[in-house]
Parts: C-alpha cells; structure tokens; sequence
C-alpha cells in the first residue's frame, strides 16, 4: 500500500470544451503520479503533484539507452457518472514483466493499480463525457541515472500522465489498407517484442511512415525470422475469422500480450468460436482469401479496440475483405467491449474495477 | 557550414585533479552544443552554451517511443599539446545511417564535424593529459515531440556533450572471460543492429547483467535467426585470430560498422593479414580452439580500442584463448591505433583531424 502525498494544482487548466476535438494524446490533466527509485532504498516518494516539465541532465541514461518501458489504459464515464477502469491488474502484470526484460525494478501490482485510481479520482473531472471518448492514461517508468556507462540503471522514475481523448473512430470505424512489411521486422525470439519497451517503437517508425506514403493505414508484422508468419499489425494484435473459426498469433515472446486481445479472446470462446492461438502464414491468409474463406480481419488493442481490415498486400498480391465493410463479428466485439466498458452492458467477467 | 553562436560559462568547474581517478562517462565538461530540428523548417538554432539540465515535458515522445540515436569518439591530447580527433567522419556517416532508419532528420556531416570541433576546441583544456585518458565525445540526437501518437516525430535536439575520461585499462590490457549469449539476442536482420540507437543497448542490458552475476565481463551475442554464427562482443565487435587468418562479422545489417572495427582492417591488410569478413559459426571457434588454432580473441570499440578475450564459455564447453596473456597482435594493434591517436605514431593513413 503506497503512501501517497497528494499536491493539488493552484492554477487548473481549463478543460476541453469541445470532446469532438480531442484527438489522442494530445493534451493532459492538471496532475501526475510520480514515483522514485533508488537501488538499496526501492521505491519512494510517492506523490500526485501538478502536471509540469521534469529537469533532466542531458547525460541521463534514458537520453542515451532508452531503459524506458510504459502501458496504455483508459478510464471511462458510465452514464451514470460513475469512473472505472478495465481489467487494469493486467497493466500492471504486465508492466512488470516488460521491467524484468529492460532490467528495470518491478512495482507490486497492487501499488501500480493504486497509484493509477488515485491519480484518476483526483483528475475525475477529466475524463470526458461524449461517447466513446475516454480518459488515456499512460502509466511509464525512465532510468534516470547521470553517466553514460552502459548498465541498468540504480535511479529509475515511475510516472503516470493522462490525456483526454477522442473517440477513435471520430467517423465511425472505418475499415483500413494494411501493407505486409517484408522487409522490416518488428521483433525476434530473444528480443523484445512481448514489452511495451520504448525501443520497439523506435524500430518500428520506418515502416510505418513508408507504409502511409502508399497509402496504408498500418504495416502486418511478420515473424523476424522467416518473415512468414503473421505477428502484430501496427502496435495492435491481429485475428483473422477463416472458415468461422479465429486465428491469432500466439504469445510466445514476440507479440505483444495485448488486453484487448486476451479478452476478446474469452468474449470469443464464450460465444462458441473456436480460437486458435497458433503461427499462421500470411501465404495461407492470401489463399484463405482467394478462395473467399477469408471473412474478417481486425486488429485489437486498448487506443482503438478493435479496427477493421478491408485490404492486405502482400508482394504485390491484394486481398479484399468483407466487401470493403466492418464485419459483423468485428462490430459485435466493439459493441460488446466498449459496451462492458463505458457500463451499458453488465459486467459479467468481472473486469471493471470502479473509480471511488 | 553552421553558425554557432558561442556563450561561455561564467561559473566554470572545477577540473578533475586526479586523472587517474576520471572512470568513464561521470562527470561532463562545462559547455554542450545544442541545435533543434523542426520538420519544414530543418536544423536551427546551433549554439554552445554551459552544459545544464533540459526542461522536458513528461509527454516528450523520447521518454515513450525511443525515437534517439548517438555516437561515441574521442578528442587525443598530443605530448606536444595538440587537440585531435580520430576520423570523425565516418561517426558523421554512422550518425546519418542511424537517423535514416530511425526516421530522424541527417545533419550534413560536414555540420557534424564542425559542430565537435567547435566544442571540443572551446573545451579544449578539458581533453586529460595523462596516458591513456581522453575527452569522451557524446554527440546524440533525442524526438522532443509532446504527444503520445506513434509516428515520427516533428521536433527533435541534437546535442553534444563531453566527458573527460581514464584509461579504459587502469591496471593494464587485462583479458576477459565472455560468455556466449544462447538465450537473449542483440540484433536480427530487418531490426536495427547495424545503428547506435538506444533500444539496442536497453535490449542488451539484462543478458549482460546475468552473465557479470556469473563472473563474466561480456556476453558474445550471437545472429538473432540460427543463434549460431558470432555477432558482437556487450558493445564491440569481435575478432578471432585462426592460424595466422583473422574472422570477423559482416556488417550486414546485424552489426555495427565500427569505426575502431573497419580502422583495425585496414590496418590488418596494411601488415599482410588476410582478414575475412564473413559468417562465423560458434561451433567453428570452439573447434578451432579444441585444435590449438584459436590463437587471440580482442573486442574492438572506441572505449576500449581492443579488449583481449582470455575465454569463451559456450553451452558448457569452454575454450582458453592465448594462455590467458594479451596476444602478440592484440598488444600490436592496440599500440598501433592508440599510438597513432595520441600522435605518437605518424597518421600514415589521414585518420587524424587536428582541433585547431
């Protein structure tokens, strides 16, 4: 249990007037959760104290090896008025196993969960009220030692920011044009690709950027060491309906263990599909395709849900999907989740966790 | 050609006075040069003010995604007082190589190499005049967007700081044990081996840890696909002399061209050594030293110049490497480059750049 020391902003910012325009990440709340870390000493100095700019030496190891690692969540306004969180103990599980890989210190769970309440009840107000907009919270943690040995760092900061933000699909969910990256990779067994370490983005902006010059909204990973088989799209996981069953890539240290992705799996298996967790080549999506068994194809993860596919090329060969529309079991897991989470379905599985 | 406008510190430190005490990377000398880049407008603002903190937003993209990149050289107190660098084109070359597949903006290379200078020569009575101790150079490049989309940054500050710094061999060219890497991976092709940017290191820091636990200075990584042919020695590169012929990496994508690496070469075919530049198998080196042939392991980087390696332990086999001394041309080589370096050696070869 921390002991958290609560500093309340003398001079609050003036909210969003218009949600409409909110945009992802944008902008922040009046305050922020930090968190110190000495070796010998652990954690310390828990605090929630007016969002503002950090001193930093320019000779601070994050600057320079990038020991830096964060998760991604969002609390919701039911209705009601009510504030909760979704299934936020798996943040914080998984935050820790990403510090394991980047050899940086865990938090305890049960900290990490508090931590992020606290900060959303002080900063309650800012969690939007129009639909489909939420409030994102971006718990991270930076190696702040001073020195330019290469080593894990002995001084670490653990801090937590939040960002109003928009509905994702500001126009309703529009299905995308994914390009099947053959070139780049994203992640290799032994690598880092199971965390959320600021190093995998870095790798993965290239791709992105040339993949949008031609006129596609994301890039299909494909494993790093044949480059045949499916992994992520983007930073979101991805499922394919072939033939009325589910595939997905497993999470065997390349792939992201997405939240989004393990419960639309359970929301899945629950409604009768078979899902199988398992390599499968982007050879026999194409052929999947061509023979028109090919049904939905989507990507999941906490900023946009789910997102529909309606195109992917792959070494000049395109395959449409679903007409160019959302299919109707993508809509119907949107429709499920967003609806467990901003409380207009009952929570049956025991995922949220309110904000008191 | 930059303008760089010069403010000097008023409050200049105080100078280490005991050099043999300086370690690495501890402690940075009184100026920095800073420059920013915004997209539509490229690099402006080139300066040389006192070396200080940064102001930094929480929200700063570095801290989230990684995007930052740097080199590391050194500027050589000669016996007659000059101020020298050792090619820093081709660290200009490297840093642009990185930028690329980062997605960060070049700095032209003549930039870069006047922008060292100008520190450099500002600092000048920073550069150690003891044996072995040099002025370590720090020249990186951090995305200072705020914002928390994924996507190449708008903004970024290329910043160079100096930090004056010992002897990497205090007591002397001591060999070391390494540990052959089986579990973790530095690099894989369509990855980001061959830069120097920060997720590389954040990624190597655990496997690195574990084998100092066991009693080993470095672990020697191995390709990221067979995880059977020799990459790179915690931060080097890595050479092995096998009767009379020496082996090293390719720089293909998986390894960093190493500026120490590609001057060693050169300097190997200069004395008659036939240097192969291709795949080497573990398996091989081991046998290789089983027959008595493996007759000197060294590292190569520019903190070291070259790090003799004593043993290798791989899968429980271990191979005992020039009855544990530094070997006849690992000793040579290291004379040859610090001797040119320091200027006692002529610059056969136009490596060295005077600061003036």
């Amino acid at each position: 249990m921390l002991d958290i020391k609560v500093t309340k902003t003398t001079h609050p910012k003036e909210k969003p007037q218009d949600e409409s325009k909110l945009g992802f990440g944008k902008q922040f709340s009046d305050h922020m959760f930090l968190m110190d870390y000495t070796a010998g000493e652990g954690w310390h100095d828990a605090r929630i104290v007016p969002y503002g700019p950090w001193e930093m030496d320019p000779a601070t190891t994050v600057f320079h090896y990038a020991q830096e690692i964060f998760e991604g969540m969002k609390a919701y306004r039911t209705a009601d008025g009510k504030i909760q969180l979704f299934r936020p103990d798996c943040n914080a599980n998984r935050f820790n196993d990403s510090a394991d890989r980047l050899g940086m210190p865990p938090i305890p769970p049960e900290d990490f969960v508090q931590a992020v309440k606290a900060l959303v009840d002080v900063d309650r107000d800012w969690v939007p009220h129009s639909d489909g907009a939420s409030l994102y919270i971006r718990p991270f943690c930076i190696a702040t030692d001073v020195g330019l040995g290469v080593h894990a760092a002995k001084h670490y900061r653990f801090a937590i920011i939040c960002a109003p933000s928009g509905a994702y699909y500001a126009e309703g969910l529009d299905p995308v044009r994914i390009y099947v990256e053959d070139e780049y990779i994203r992640a290799a067994p032994g690598l880092t690709g199971f965390t959320k370490c600021g190093g995998n983005y870095a790798a993965s902006i290239k791709a992105g950027e040339l993949a949008e010059e031609r006129g596609f909204s994301q890039v299909l990973w494909l494993d790093g060491v044949e480059k045949k088989y499916v992994e992520e799209v983007g930073s979101m996981n991805i499922m394919f309906k072939i033939d009325g069953e589910i595939y997905t890539a497993p999470c065997v240290g390349t792939v992201l263990p997405g939240v989004t992705r393990r419960s639309i799996i359970e929301l899945l298996k629950d409604w009768g599909y078979k899902v199988h967790e398992e390599r499968v080549a982007i050879a026999d999506i194409m052929k999947a395709a061509d023979e028109g068994k090919l049904e939905e194809v989507f990507g999941t993860g906490t900023a946009a849900v789910v997102s529909p596919v309606k195109e992917l090329d792959w070494e000049g060969k395109v395959a449409h999907i679903s007409g160019g529309h959302i299919g109707e079991l993508t809509q119907k897991l949107y429709d499920t989740l967003t609806g467990i989470q901003w409380g207009k379905l009952p929570d049956t599985k025991g995922w949220i966790v309110p904000v008191e």
